[in-house]
């Protein structure tokens, strides 16, 4: 299974785990440099040390992961980045995998990501049980990753932003990156991937009043999944209500036509169909330069963004403003200073 | 009309009235203290040199105004704060000034503000031109104050934020807050008040399509105006259409169950119910503690949003930061480095 032979691959999902691989990573006094070579040569092992490093809270492992990500940037520019999302129970692990598999079949290498906010909640609702994607997790041509333990969004998101860079660097061409379909995380796949899929269901008559609007307004393209048995004639009608819904939305920046499909993730119907709309979308939008141009944006709204996380951060770690803020909002809830005068004391007396 | 004999009251809109104001009130040894204490007494030509200094991009005058603030804050715990919205052309200043007309004619002080953060683009599309509201602006039991100039949304509603300490502090009990129904700007409004109202207008036919749907879930009542005339039929079939609307949404927090009605503020019909029903969720809200409940998650809010903003604007004033700024984005187009390297140099180069 792993292209290494050093050693079998294995994937954390718990602080403990990370740790003691990186441990492990110190005595054998492995470097950024070196995980990078390796990452760049496509060594699993290696790949999955980088992205511990990136999910470790460690100040040390954090200016080793960006190490590596340096090392790494650029390397790959041909990958496509491809964002699915859907609710729990519209069957994303099945068409994960089973989109995977026609990928890996046809000579693609995948990569699979996940952005999961609520997974230290909920115990991890994505991607956390690697049995639900079997095959795929046993094809060579595959890497699968859990999502972060639980953590902001904000920080979720940059972790996966960053394992993106080097499964690129690893020569993953397909990165794949799943998220449920409530809360922000749409948002914020929505911000780093090139194509936006949603999974959705045919359902009894809701087919409209469930859409969350801003989802289906970000979406470059919507799936009708369990398009199969008693269920097929339902897809198809509830087909046709979201290709109306859609044109009620103005036009995309991009030119590009949101197309409304159905499938079998089960019975493998529509996949290739869906990938094939995919790979039009890429050919169209590469052809403009829209798509690097995307890409551009996507990366300058990235670094205003981690500016943005890290003086929060930084501001709100801090010992003296951590005891202070609570005095404040008790001052505030008494009604004995303003919010705005909190706020400025706060912010002096972190100067 | 003013209560204060020391100069008739006026309003700035530009940033050379507010200088030339702010270098009166020096002239005459004005200090925060002796303004907060003039306010507290009711003089509006106090309270406007407030708020202009609350609007000031000077960081004396911040200062200052940070002062009268913190001298002001938790004088007036009795006031409702009434948040109104709707599209350009839905007859908001009629609507704002009839109301206001109702309530002083009912011994009530009304103070109208607005958060207008489009106004320093459209040259003040509300409340800019004071004419429109001729009866209120002669009330003397009423304040009117223009949109601060073009600035950010989020400096605009802190703006918006202080006066209303100020405001509630020189007496004035009912604060209305305006909007225009179109950006950003309601959730900062909503943000702010004790009660959302979304004015709107019964359309040809497409009542629903026309609305922002997260801004129908913000609203505590919609009132549906101009339901005057040959109208009139339409805007009673709206107010059936919007009711039905409403229940698609989750019951709200406080148990409150929005309201629809009509009215005409041309013939000043329907207007004292919609006063009716704020003061039924005004007690009933104040009995249940949620009023205050509310109040008090906003003060902290708004502490947390202050130190958000600032610890942005500090950084991005940096003069260094600005010229690294542009050489990281230059290498990020270029592929050279990675945004969250980018990122953390700047976040370095700041220390």
């Amino acid at each position: 299974m792993t292209e290494s032979t050093k050693e079998p691959e294995k994937d954390f999902n718990t602080n403990e785990e990370a740790i003691s691989r990186i441990r492990a990573l110190r005595k054998k006094g492995a470097d950024p440099l070196s995980i990078a070579r390796k990452i760049k040569e496509g060594d699993r092992v290696a790949l999955s040390q980088g992205i511990t490093l990136i999910e470790s809270k460690s100040p040390v492992h954090q200016s080793q992961a960006r190490a590596i990500i340096e090392h790494c940037i650029g390397t790959k520019q041909d990958s496509l980045r491809l964002g699915i999302t859907g609710v729990p129970g519209v069957g994303k692990s099945t068409f994960i995998e089973r989109l995977g598999k026609h990928l890996t079949g046809a000579g693609h290498r995948v990569a699979v990501l996940a952005v999961d906010p609520t997974s230290g909640v909920s115990g991890g609702s994505i991607l956390g049980d690697k049995t639900r994607m079997q095959e795929l997790v046993q094809d060579n041509r595959a890497f699968i990753r859990p999502s972060p333990a639980g953590d902001s969004l904000g920080g979720v998101a940059r972790k996966t932003r960053e394992a993106v860079i080097l499964c690129e660097a690893a020569g993953y061409d397909v990165i794949i990156i799943e998220t449920v379909g409530v809360g922000q995380s749409e948002t914020a796949v929505h911000s780093m991937v090139d194509f936006f899929l949603l999974l959705k269901l045919a359902g009894a008559g809701d087919e409209l009043q469930g859409i969350k609007r801003g989802i289906m307004e970000m979406a470059d393209a919507i799936v009708i999944n369990k398009a199969d048995g008693s269920n097929l004639k339902n897809a198809q009608k509830a087909r046709v209500e979201f290709k109306r819904a859609l044109h009620l939305f103005p036009p995309k920046e991009n030119q590009w036509i949101p197309e409304v499909l159905t499938a079998s993730a089960l019975e493998d119907e529509g996949i290739q169909q869906v990938w094939d709309l995919i790979g039009s979308f890429a050919s169209e939008t590469r052809a403009s330069g829209w798509f690097s141009r995307k890409r551009l944006e996507q990366n300058k709204h990235w670094l205003l963004q981690t500016i943005d996380e890290q003086l929060k951060l930084r501001f709100y770690r801090n010992p003296k403003i951590k005891e202070a803020l609570e005095e404040q909002l008790r001052l505030v809830e008494e009604n004995k200073t303003s919010p705005v005068t909190a706020a400025y004391y706060l912010l002096e007396l972190e100067r």
